[in-house]
Formats: C-alpha cells, structure tokens, sequence
C-alpha cells in the first residue's frame, strides 16, 4: 500500500501521464510464439499493469504537487480539495434517497454559460453521460476543451446568446459533486461502498436544489444524451410544471438486460481487481487494472462494427515482431496486434487514471436500476408527480400505435404519464448497440401513448453508434436548435 | 501455488463441484448499502473469487481421484493423461504451421457415429465452436449428451443410418487434442504460452492427417457452426478436390473487428489474472477469476437481446437483501441482483474449471486472424490449392451481385475461388450480433461472385442469436438434412 492518499497521489500522475509514463504502448511488443528457443515468451500488455502499479508506488513517494499548478482541463483529476475550475452548491440539508437512505449533505458541482436572464426563464439544464464532469465547454475559469464544445456557445445547438446552460457533474460522481470518494461526515472518511446505492432521480432532485438555491423555478429545458437523456426524462417526471421541453438523445426509458449485462461485465472485472479492495482504496492504490479493462469494455459499446470496419478494417499495428524471420509470414502476437485492440487497449489505458472505480460502479448501476414503467415507479420511494393538467390518453391520428408494439409499451405510457404536456425531442441511431433505436421508437411510442402530441422523434443513420451525439454536431446540432427554436 | 498440478487437482474439484462447492450464488446476498451502520459491506460475489482459491488450494493437498472413476461427460476434464472417452490419433510426423513454426508430433481426439461404408464415401466431417470436445453426442464408451445430441442420429439432421460422422476436439484444445496445455516433447513439460500461434487452417490440416489415417480420401461434407464454420470453409479450401459439400452455420470467412474487440475483451481480462503467470500455471493454480469474467464477457455474445429482454426482463433474483426494512423499497445490490447477471455470474462460474485458459486464448486468436481474402491468404505460408476446374467468375442470372456490395467481397471472392466447385450450404441468423447475418450474406454472396452456383442460402428468425444453431433443431436441423440429401 501507498503512504500518501489515491487523491494526492492522482495529481503527481497526472504530469507524468502527459509525458507517456505508461509507456507499454511505445515499447516493441515481442512475439510469444517462438519455439525456437526455450525461453518463455514476454507478454508487454500484461507488464504493463504491473510497470503501471510501481510507477503509482514510487509517484506515492514524491512530495504532493503544487497548489498552483494547472490542474484545469475537461476532466479535472477527481475529488480535489480545493476547486478552482468549476462552481459548488454545497448544500446542509440531507437528500432524501430513492432506495430509503439519505445524504445528511451533499455537494453539486457545475459550471454556466451564456447569461441568466432577468425573468430567469432561459436556462437550459445539461445533463451528462457515466463519466463527464461538469465541463461541457471552455469557461472563463477552465479554458480546456469540453465534451461538448462544439454544441455550446454563440449560434450553436445551445445557443448562448439566448439560454443560460447549466451543467453539474452528478451525484455520485467524482469530479466536484458528492460521490463514494466524498468524506462521509458522520464518520470523517471517505463514504466508498458505504456510500448508498443512487438513482437516476436522486441525481436530479439533487440538480434541482441547485436550481432552488440558484432560484430558477422552471427550466426553459433538460437536455441531455446517453444516461443525460434518462435524466432528462426524469426531471420532466419528478417536476412536470418545471420542466419546459425535454430533449433525449441516444438515452432509454427503461434499461434492457443487454445494456444491464454489458455494464455488468465493467463492474465485475473492476470488482475483481485486488486493488478494488471492496471500495475502500483510497488510502492505498486505485484498481487501475480494473478500470482499464472495464473501460476496454466499455468502448465496445460506444461505437458500431461499420465505423470499425470503415476506420481499422483488419490492418495490424504498424511494427511486426521482434522475432520476425524476414522470410517468414508474419507473426501475430498474443498481446494487441490488430488496430481495433491497440485501439482498445490505449483506451483503457487513457481512461483507468481519470475516473473513480467506485463512482463507475455506482453510477452504472443507477443506469441499470432506471425504468419508467409505471410498476417500477410505484416502487419507488418517490411521490407520483400530478400532471400539469389531465392528459388525454391515446395516439393521435398522425402517430397511431406501432403496428407490433413492444410488450412493456403501456406501462411505460402509463410511467411517462406526468411529461404528457411537455414538449419532449427523441432522437436516436440507428447504429448505437447500446441503446439501440428500438428503445428510442419506443420511448416516442410511449409518450405518444401517454397523450403527448408535441413528441419529435428522429432517427440518425451514420456509422459512429452511441458516441454520435458527441461527434455529429451538424445533425444532432441541428435536431436540437430546430427543437429548442 | 498448490503442491499438486493443475491437471490432477481438476480431477479432484469435479465431484466437488457437482455437489455445488462453488456455492456463492447460494450464500444470501447482503445488500452493501446500508448507511446504518459503520461496518464495512460485504461482497459474496468477490468473496466467491477467493473461496474458490481456497477451496482449489485445499482439494489439492487431497490425494489424487481414483484412476476407475467415472469421468466421462460432454466436456470430458481436459489433458487427462489415459483418455477413455474418445478415440485418439497421435502422429509422430511433425505439423507444419500457418504462422511458420511446426509441431513436432501431434494428437487429435476424435468419436465417431454411424458407420464407415465400404467404399469410405459417406464420411461428415463435424467441426466445433471454440471450447466444444469432440462429444457431439453420446456414443458406446461415453453415454453423457453430447454438444449437438439432438442433431446426430438416426433420421436426424446428420442421419448416422446414412452417414460416419466424424467430430475431433480442435488443435490447440484441452479435450486429448494437442494443445498449450500439453507436453512438449522437445522439453518434457507443458507448451504453455511457447505454443505456437496456430490458425483455422492449422487445425483442418490436423483433421485432414486424421482422416488420412482413417483412409477415407473425399469427405461427403464438411460441417461446422461458428468457428467451426470457419474450419468447414478452410477444409473447402486446402482440399476442394477432397470435400464435396461445404455446411457453414453462423460462420464468417472474414473475422470483423467488433468480434475481434469481443474476444479480446476476454483475453485481457483473463491474461490480467496474476494466475494466468504469463501462461505458466500448470504447475499451480488457473486462472479461473479471469476464465470466469472471460466467459461472462463471452456470454453476452452468444444471446441477443430480444431473447433476454423475453426471458429475464428486468426481474430482480428471488431473494431481497437481508439488510431489507420491510416498509422500504427494494434496496440493489451492487453485486449480481438483476436475473440477467445471476445469470451471467452463473454461465461464468460453470465454465470457469472446465476449459484450459491457454486454449481459450490461442483458439480465440485464431478465430480473430482467420481471414480469406485473397491478399491475407497469400501472406501464409499455405500453398494456394487448385480449383477442381477452372471457375466461371461472375455472378448467375438469379443471383446478380449484390446492389451494395461489401468492400472486401471482390478479395474475399477471390480467396474463396478454390470452393467455385463445391455445393455449399450459409445459413445464418437475424438475431446473432457475434457472427452477424451481414456477414452471412458476405460469404454467400462472394462464392456466388466466385463462379460458384451451389450456394444455398439461408437467414433464420428467432431470438436465439449465435446460440441458435445450438437450440433451433428444427430450422437448422431442417436446412442441414436437406442440402445433404
């Protein structure tokens, strides 16, 4: 075990990391299929976790970073004492939880853009996906890129110089907002897997005590893609005569055992890291091993087979073997080999330094415990949200019922009864494999059953899955100015 | 490490484990979320890791199983030293590689059904998936189901009053066929990882010595599902003159790299095992956390998602967590809690004992590296067979190409001209998202712009996925007998 805590011990990694520290990927990989000699074979990619681990150990012994230093970026390393790059509600008072537990505090991350409004009846509320911090776009305070640069600003998807954006890193998270890395202050340490299990909607009603103490009473919109979009849903449902419209991309109204299996593969390799050590890590080294193969996982569902095929097609690494005979075929290794895995592995590889494992872990299974079918509502702890008026139930004559609806379809009309008056944007692709098209066909369906006849739905071709609505910003762009107009 | 060697240690847990020694899945699962109290959560499911450590370590210093008892079954414990559950053929010849190496002596496993006709004409060849025995079926000295139980016999879809059906365990497999897991004869101790990478091709051509020995010169058909697809595919095509129907059921004649990214998905999570120990366990203990999370990862593969959202939903496990107040809301655990991971938790843990690490990873390279393009074939050091005749290139009258060709279908019709003259049987699946029906199509549609005009070609239905050619007797089965007959 380290001397010095996994926060001080992230920010000495960090400018090491930009210099190539975990290096594996510039070393030769060497062939292990020799049987010319008998010596056993070198595998790099597994060294590498071990050469990654012994970096940690000896960075753990340097003396802790500068205050001073830049530590701004689009991902700010996690729990950091003392923020500069971003703003804090830090709220007294508990949060009731959905599962029965409570908060006794709790803090939101967020950052703005654009410009409150008198009537402060502009702000549009942002919600992000797993892993984003509250930096959607450069600010005055933290000049990096962010994850949505190109959709916010003057003329863009989110127009600043109409709507003032508020986007908060969520609970549960670890860059700013009270997560399982956050001191308990009933005990004076880190909550870790003592932290309880959250929802979706106890995200949001943390968002939304934010907005209290900002006192925004109602949102000109909630916007947000991939679990942003099971957010923005959840807003419209907990607070109906606070939320104006609603935008939902590439997001779900209720996760399928596919997304729910393939999230619990992340958790349980990252699980399975000694390091991971039942959550309660933080004095000692994270479970980097862990993350990196979870995030190795993850990535597969964030892009298609077309994109792969179009961007790596079968092609190799760039520098055979080591023990290639100039003569001989080429010969493959066990370690990444073809681009597809390098690329994989310098994913895994980017990503298990940035992220809380405990916040994945819970955060993922707040996406897997979402659904809106009106069963699993009324399971909740939650008061059933009173519709802005009485919705009248039923298709309209343009969008009658789909010829084969989905089984759950009236139990999810009926859940999503309180967004039936709010104007809601379904947008989905067709090449997403995570969540894929039919569930979006389906939360419109749903809706539209629900009585909502102010529902735009659109569907997006195109070969980048689930990442879409980072990369396409002159469609997804487009859908969402046209709708917010 | 255990005193003990992996080999006699296997045959020690498996009465063991009939009895359920791997017992986490009925521990109660306590709920990790309680606030309440100080004390740290609970985990079985981690817990489940190390108490299948301990319970290796401890069957270890127990003396060996007794030589007479029954240890026969569809997955026979692998590299057991006197098999009596299959035939075997050992060739003291050496086995020329794809990749360049060689072996310098070999051993295929095989069983047989039916009987062999006079004039050795009525031969099937049947080729396994990645981690299947020879056990197709139950035969006189092994009276367990087989893998295809319901696909092998009389009157069935390989009719054994017609047909001598021939099924081998794969070259670089656990079950009696050489493979990592046996012993060098050039060092007198386990391959490990100085086992040569092999290829698809390196196996037919141990099957094709096989058959040699047997005399039986021309094959009736050659049949595979999955990988073994691929086998049947590369048989065509090393011996077209030798084989004189081709059975391809959910194969690929060209990995893509989304199933490239699955297997190596599962390669990194188990070679991140520090059991696996580069390869080099067999001394010791396997690396059965990582085989287990390996096959977890590989499961999600082998259903789709229709099937589950059918069969699990979203139901919870039977029990609640014990830390339950009766008037709360179900509190989640962060272990498996959902039936789609008690599941998925399940199918890992069943496999996890029962297969040879080392033979999961060079048999999934092979599958990764198997490609028939024509430029990826002319970079073996295979020598191009010649077609039986010279092939009429260019599509038929009721099969003109296709209006939106795949990229790779000109070089992949090229590299499958050898098979010009073979009838061949693709049949694939909607609903498989690991050998998806695109490339079903690919393989047709390239023997077809290869001359060939034999070319059956089938799409099946269903909520199966892969799996289906496993399941789906009556479609699969039907199609098989017909193109046979």
């Amino acid at each position: 075990m380290a001397s010095k805590s996994f926060r001080s011990l992230l920010s000495l990694a960090r400018p090491q990391r930009k210099l190539g520290y975990v290096s594996h990927r510039n070393i030769r990989f060497v062939a292990s299929t020799s049987i010319l000699a008998n010596a056993r074979p070198n595998f790099p990619c597994v060294d590498a976790h071990a050469a990654r681990e012994s970096l940690l150990v000896s960075l753990s012994k340097r003396p802790p970073a500068d205050e001073d230093e830049d530590e701004t970026g689009p991902e700010p390393p996690y729990a950091r004492p003392s923020p500069k790059s971003y703003l804090k509600f830090h709220s007294e008072a508990p949060l009731q939880l959905t599962y029965g537990s409570s908060l006794p505090s709790f803090d939101v991350a967020y950052e703005t853009w654009g410009k409150l409004s008198e009537r402060r009846d502009n702000v549009i509320l942002l919600h992000t996906g797993l892993s984003a911090s509250s930096h959607a776009a450069s600010t005055e305070i933290n000049s990096a890129e962010g994850w949505w640069e190109k959709f916010i600003g003057p003329g863009k998807a989110l127009d600043t110089n109409q709507f003032f954006i508020i986007c908060t890193n969520v609970l549960g998270g670890c860059y700013g907002s009270t997560g399982p890395s956050s001191i308990d202050p009933t005990t004076g340490t880190e909550y870790a897997t003592r932290f309880p299990v959250i929802s979706i909607f106890d995200m949001v009603q943390a968002q939304f005590r934010l907005l209290d103490h900002l006192g925004v009473d109602k949102l000109y919109a909630s916007v947000g893609s991939s679990m942003g979009a099971m957010q923005s849903l959840a807003a419209g449902w907990l607070h109906p005569k606070r939320v104006g419209k609603i935008v939902s991309i590439s997001g779900t109204a209720r996760s399928t055992p596919s997304s729910i299996a393939m999230r619990f593969a992340q958790r349980s390799v990252l699980m399975a890291d000694p390091n991971w050590n039942n959550g309660f890590y933080y004095d000692g080294l994270p479970p980097h091993t862990g993350m990196k193969l979870a995030r190795q996982i993850a990535t597969i569902t964030y892009r298609s087979g077309p994109e792969w095929d179009l961007r790596f097609g079968r092609k190799f690494r760039a520098s055979p073997s080591t023990d290639q005979e100039p003569d001989q075929p080429r010969v493959p290794a066990l370690c990444p080999d073809f681009l597809i895995e390098t690329y994989l592995d310098h994913q895994g590889e980017q990503f298990c330094l940035k992220y809380d494992a405990n916040s994945l872990i819970y955060i993922s299974k707040a996406m897997d415990l979402f659904d809106m079918t009106s069963p699993a509502l009324e399971s909740l702890s939650l008061s059933w949200p009173k519709a802005v008026a009485s919705a009248h139930l039923g298709h309209s004559k343009s969008h009658p019922p789909p010829p084969n609806p989905a089984p759950h379809l009236p139990d999810l009309a009926a859940g999503l009864q309180p967004l039936a008056h709010i104007p809601t944007l379904i947008l989905g692709v067709q090449s997403d494999i995570l969540f894929t098209v039919d569930q979006q066909r389906e939360v419109a369906d749903a809706l539209r059953m629900a009585g909502n006849h102010s529902v735009s739905y659109y569907e997006l071709g195109g070969v980048w899955g689930h990442d879409t609505f980072l990369l396409d910003v002159l469609n997804v762009g487009g859908a969402i100015r046209g709708f917010l107009s």
